[in-house]
């Protein structure tokens, strides 16, 4: 097998996948442990693998990019929360003091978070990365949350953001005082499944609420055809922040990192990016099963099952963070661990 | 709450314990986040501080020690490996590359491995931490596994290895050929259930092997009367490995750390240690859900659910070593994030 590590280390034309597979599978199980016996663990390695083209991948670093954005639908009463809350909340990132800073900081990934569309002025930071598209979407309630142009420009945004930096293993969150709804919304339109299934209590919504918020949406819904390209989805219920989620999940994928996807709406955001390029479902790692109603049913959609279940419901990518050690410990085994001949340990009797 | 804090860093009288849970609810409500969005992680960062004592919980340092030692039963057919893997994989542990070894590395906790009991002549090593009480236990099959004076020895220094160190959070982690054959028999005899149920294929067996294992447990289990208490259990069937990981549990326990409990065979030692020392239990978290068939029946009997569930059935700790990031997050929330106040970020309309 060692023989095989050089050529493995470049890319492989897909025709080689089957022996690179085996290999990585020969490896795994050379290890100083019972067959199978980490787990999803091994298949993490495995994966991990593939997409670096190598049998001793890496997963040093890590980045977590948190992209905030406002929408017009919040004004409709859709949240628990106002809609001011986006941009506090873009303060409290830069400030350091929001569950992801924190949670990054303690399980050293790096943090940066991005403007995509604040309502108001400008936020003027030194670490803040601005690239703003409007002051907010428009109402999709009476018309499209943005032009196409809008939408084109927030894709573009995500997939240079996504692809820079050295990390090996990526982190996308999101900040948006309505996002649930819009996430709801564009899940639905790209799957062609009813609205009511995806519409949960976001940030924590009463009985009340929630029946007022699947009122509006349902109206939403019926400005447009059930279902809608990828594209055409983003466009007409997308947030600057989503949209721009979906980007970097396209240039993270296509520039070889590991995607470590998130809950309810980072998951839709990965969905329209699997729709718009389906070679990047190999890139994507889903982290955990949000809290959030509507996860599940877009996880089941793109056939993935999340590796951790701890009824997180916060997005921000923290669902992605906490996966993050995972990856690190995967590809630990497969670079580092000692093999049954290397060690002299016997097998099998 | 801050006029709090001083006073809840001491040890608390037990009449305390509702205004102080009280506090720590307040405090993690206080947070940047809707209420229970971390879901999980709050309960873990509301445990930490109720066993620290404290609103501004630690987890700077996890420290995992790993248990070694052979069981009589091996030479009964009751494993895929043959014994002499117990005593080689000491030695893999010593030289770094077990799985336990790359995990820990990867994750930023320290590593110690204890021979508490391994076959043939002592290991000399200046890494190890040799406290062994014979060279592997009786079989079980027609006497007890070990004298009381052993089972006490055993105890003891696990509890000296439990109590020492700095490290807010323990991992403990065991290694021996044959001990699910062990840990099902003592989990029986503890709870008064069927074997049946406990019994599963280990480090791998096939089909006939899984019913030679079966029959072998059940001529061992017919010795001694359907209950047995915690004491008579880990003296008749234990390991020399799986007492001293008990004793460790008191031992951490006792000295204020939270223990994070590994898969089948450490959670029938933290159910031995739980039924000595009722107290303990509020320091243990319940790391995993192995993939070994009966560690689901011990984890009912002691009401625990575990935090992640990735098909791992390792032992070495492995799987209790994954849930240490997830402590370091919750500690890192109660202790660092700001508070709706402290950040100027709106509460709900």
């Amino acid at each position: 097998m060692a023989a095989n590590d050089g050529s493995l280390t470049g890319q492989s034309p897909p025709a080689a996948a089957p022996d690179f597979d085996r290999a990585v599978r020969e490896a795994i199980d050379s290890k100083t442990k019972p067959v199978g016996a980490l787990g999803r663990l091994e298949d993490l390695a495995a994966q991990l693998a593939r997409v670096q083209q190598t049998l001793a991948p890496r997963a040093a670093r890590c980045k977590l990019t948190v992209f905030a954005g406002d929408h017009g639908i919040a004004t409709a009463g859709v949240s628990a929360y106002p809609p001011e809350v986006t941009r506090q909340m873009l303060l409290n990132f830069l400030a350091g003091g929001a569950a992801a800073n924190v949670m990054a900081r303690a399980l050293g990934v790096d943090f940066t978070v991005v403007d995509a569309g604040v309502m108001g002025p400008a936020v003027e930071h030194p670490r803040l990365d601005s690239r703003r598209i409007a002051p907010g979407t428009l109402n999709f309630l009476e018309q499209p949350a943005m032009p196409v142009e809008q939408c084109e420009s927030a894709l573009r945004a995500g997939r240079e953001i996504g692809s820079g930096g050295d990390h090996e293993v990526a982190c996308f969150g999101e900040m948006g005082i309505g996002n649930t709804s819009s996430a709801s919304l564009v899940a639905a339109k790209i799957l062609g499944l009813p609205l009511d299934g995806l519409v949960g209590l976001g940030t924590g919504l009463d009985a009340a609420g929630l029946a007022r918020k699947q009122r509006v949406l349902e109206t939403a819904a019926a400005r447009t055809p059930a279902e809608l390209d990828p594209s055409a989805a983003l466009r007409e219920y997308g947030g600057f922040e989503s949209v721009m989620l979906a980007g970097a999940v396209l240039g993270a994928a296509h520039a070889g990192k590991l995607v470590l996807v998130d809950g309810f709406i980072a998951t839709v955001s990965a969905l329209a990016a699997a729709r718009l390029s389906p070679e990047v479902m190999g890139n994507l790692v889903f982290a955990h099963r949000s809290a959030e109603t509507g996860h599940s049913v877009v996880l089941e959609a793109l056939g993935a099952s999340p590796l951790l279940d701890l009824g997180i419901r916060l997005g921000e990518g923290a669902g992605a963070l906490l996966a993050w050690p995972l990856v690190r410990a995967a590809a630990a085994m497969l670079r580092d661990m000692a093999s049954f001949e290397s060690a002299g340990v016997s097998g099998r009797t």
